[in-house]
């Protein structure tokens, strides 16, 4: 028979099964997580009608849609989370309860130039809340508490989340009378940690920025000091402009909840220069950087939005959201060395049957699956050498081997596959054998 | 601003919040179930080259196929979770430890033509245990002990896993000389329990089968008793045909090991009539039915298969798996009133705050979140009319009031919304509020 050579397309992630493991226990953790603060699980399509999914996109987005015909329809796949959620709320408007808080992990889609790091298929970890016309600033923070608790359950290491308000940046400059040049001003802002303050001076001259106009902006993104330290000195400003005072009315609000709520200032830091996409954030924005891995960039960021579905509806649904896009993150993790998966079994346990008492050896398993340890049992019909080879590739810490010898003394044998060890235990102990004998 | 209508394709299924919540409650029975033995995770691309996806289709699958082009790719999203199996292992033969065991619970894609109850984006929820050259038929047995593990869990009735070996129907039509109308035989066969027997008869007749042979025909499928009397029968008909008995033993094992494993027999039978498949499966086969909704068909199949992976390897790879087709059984089991989705909420807990001390608000908070209770807050700058209202339209069983009166005697007040009782508690009894007043 004439084979297909079976590939994977590049730019998709496929991993190995131990690769998996870790993957899917980051996306549970994430997860979790979400479902605790009683944020509802969604579950779109993965395909949608193309006029729907692209009512708002444009340029490079719709270059990189997967688009196609099927029958007489126009289809594509989506491209990320947040228009479906916009078509699922526009929708379903007067059966949902307001604020309407949902979570929603799953693949999107991007057929870009495959490059180093750079996914065509992906997964995206989003929760957004979404109110009926008003939107407590509570849920901004609601959603930085989250973040927070992710990043320390994750364990990956010191992280900083950035916060920002686009009011305080959209004032400050409308006080100058730059609004006409703020997307490029943002833009330049943004690349102050790569080229420099004095290279940012020159090229806002190339924007004909006066110099009077240039020393405040420089004076404004150089403010620094503790996050309080930072409001009072917004505050000393004396702009004389509603919404720069509304933007540092808002941000205080956040940093005074965060304080309220435990989260550490050791993980949050009021950050002048973050803007986030330009068009789209009309309040709190933020990002999360980890601190040791400065080149990784944001690894969540998000914000509040005054307009979840205006090209669906008329009703007006503001909204604050976060997004984690999980397989970037952990191809970065793991290429930096900062998560490891030579440890990652599908079991805790794996049995070693050495006879064919099979009834003593599944009774071991119910036991041990009763107490929620999840356990292998490896059929293979060889000798225990091979069988040990199989534990080993698996990467299964304990094993469990029963033989007739052990069945007679009504005892197991445990053995530490990483540590070489082994102990003879009575049946009876293995109630205890998590707290006991396996160690984490 | 030209509104889009906010529109899902027909076919796919996009549920209420509510109704989300328990479709994935379901999902993740399946899912901790299969993780439990030791299944590893698997996650290959929705997207995949057209001639790897298509190896194998053929006729009625190849049109259904969702495939187009990008840039100068011709591709397919997947139809199924068994080919991109064939493709992983035949892909990654040198670095997986065999048997692989890896389970895949993911969307597939099929542009049948819509009708009640078929979806053309759907999940399954798969497990298969791939051997290397050879695969011992315990595989068989734990595949069948997690069916059984799985549709206890799910408590939705009364089930019974029926069970049969592919090899005893083609060894026995083999020994009547049948073996060129196999396929036709066993689609009547198939049809009994719809047409009856005598049609049965009458249409066998039609395919030019001699009287003697439809008799024992009906002889065969007629055998009754208890699984080792129908073992006894098939032995003692004394056929000389090696497939035939070597089917019988295998069946006989299978039937051993479940007995040894204590699944209850209440929930397993051997029928003979079971094909599944007719060019795919070469050892065991099985379907799960609920007993009470005969009409639902089977919510669960599988079997063993002689060769994963012989479009693309010359490697020799048999296995064992099942499928859970999740979507329709969610669809049908909604429509069934076997589950029912009024009473599930996003949080087990909302809190609503009557005050601004939220520092005590995010302590009561914390302390439900570290017990593993998830804690909705409601936000709403509302009375407490409205928040019992936005309560009671997310389902919320329990919610919290905190006032500035609780605050100052340090209780709560705990209200259970379906039954509309309240009590007031003091903080440190919340310790045991999930024992105490938190009821199932």
């Amino acid at each position: 028979m004439q084979k297909v050579e079976p590939r994977t397309l590049p730019g998709f992630m496929e991993l190995y099964p131990h690769e998996q493991v870790e993957f899917d226990r980051i996306k549970n953790i994430i997860i979790d997580t979400y479902k605790q603060y009683g944020f509802y699980p969604l579950d779109t399509p993965v395909i949608e009608h193309s006029d729907v999914l692209l009512a708002k996109a444009g340029g490079e987005t719709e270059k990189q849609i997967y688009r196609f015909n099927k029958a007489d329809n126009d289809l594509s796949l989506r491209f990320d989370l947040t228009v479906p959620l916009a078509k699922y709320v526009a929708k379903r408007y007067n059966e949902l309860a307001f604020p309407f808080k949902r979570y929603q992990v799953g693949k999107v889609f991007r057929g870009e130039r495959p490059q180093k790091g750079r996914f065509r298929e992906f997964y995206q970890c989003d929760i957004d809340v979404i109110g009926d016309d008003e939107l407590s600033i509570k849920y901004d923070c609601e959603v930085l508490n989250i973040i927070y608790d992710i990043f320390r359950k994750l364990n990956i290491g010191d992280f900083i989340i950035q916060i920002n308000n686009r009011k305080i940046l959209s004032g400050f400059f409308s006080s100058l009378n730059l609004e006409d040049k703020v997307t490029e001003i943002l833009r330049l802002i943004d690349k102050i940690d790569k080229i420099g303050v004095s290279e940012v001076k020159n090229e806002l001259k190339n924007l004909n920025i006066l110099d009077n106009q240039i020393n405040k902006i420089i004076e404004f993104i150089n403010i620094s000091g503790s996050n309080q330290e930072k409001i009072d000195k917004l505050k000393s400003l004396n702009i004389d402009n509603d919404k720069f005072n509304k933007g540092i009315e808002e941000l205080e609000n956040v940093i005074n909840d965060l304080r309220a709520r435990r989260v550490s200032s050791e993980n949050y830091q009021i950050t002048l220069t973050i803007a986030r996409g330009l068009d789209y954030y009309t309040g709190s924005v933020f990002e999360t950087k980890l601190k040791d891995y400065p080149n990784i960039g944001s690894v969540c960021s998000g914000g509040r939005y005054e307009n979840l579905a205006e090209y669906y509806t008329d009703k007006k649904l503001p909204g604050v959201g976060m997004s984690i896009g999980l397989t970037r993150l952990f191809y970065q993790l793991v290429e930096a060395n900062i998560i490891k998966t030579d440890k990652c079994s599908s079991s805790e346990i794996m049995i070693l049957p050495m006879c064919n008492n099979y009834e003593y050896i599944y009774e071991i398993q119910d036991m041990l699956l009763n107490m929620g340890i999840s356990v292998n049992i490896c059929y293979l019909e060889k000798g225990l050498k091979q069988k040990m080879k199989y534990a080993n590739k698996l990467l299964t810490k304990y094993v469990l081997i029963i033989g007739d010898d052990e069945i007679e003394k009504d005892t197991v044998i445990l053995k530490n596959m990483y540590e070489g060890i082994q102990f003879e235990i009575p049946r009876s102990d293995l109630n205890n054998v998590k707290e006991v004998y396996l160690q984490e």
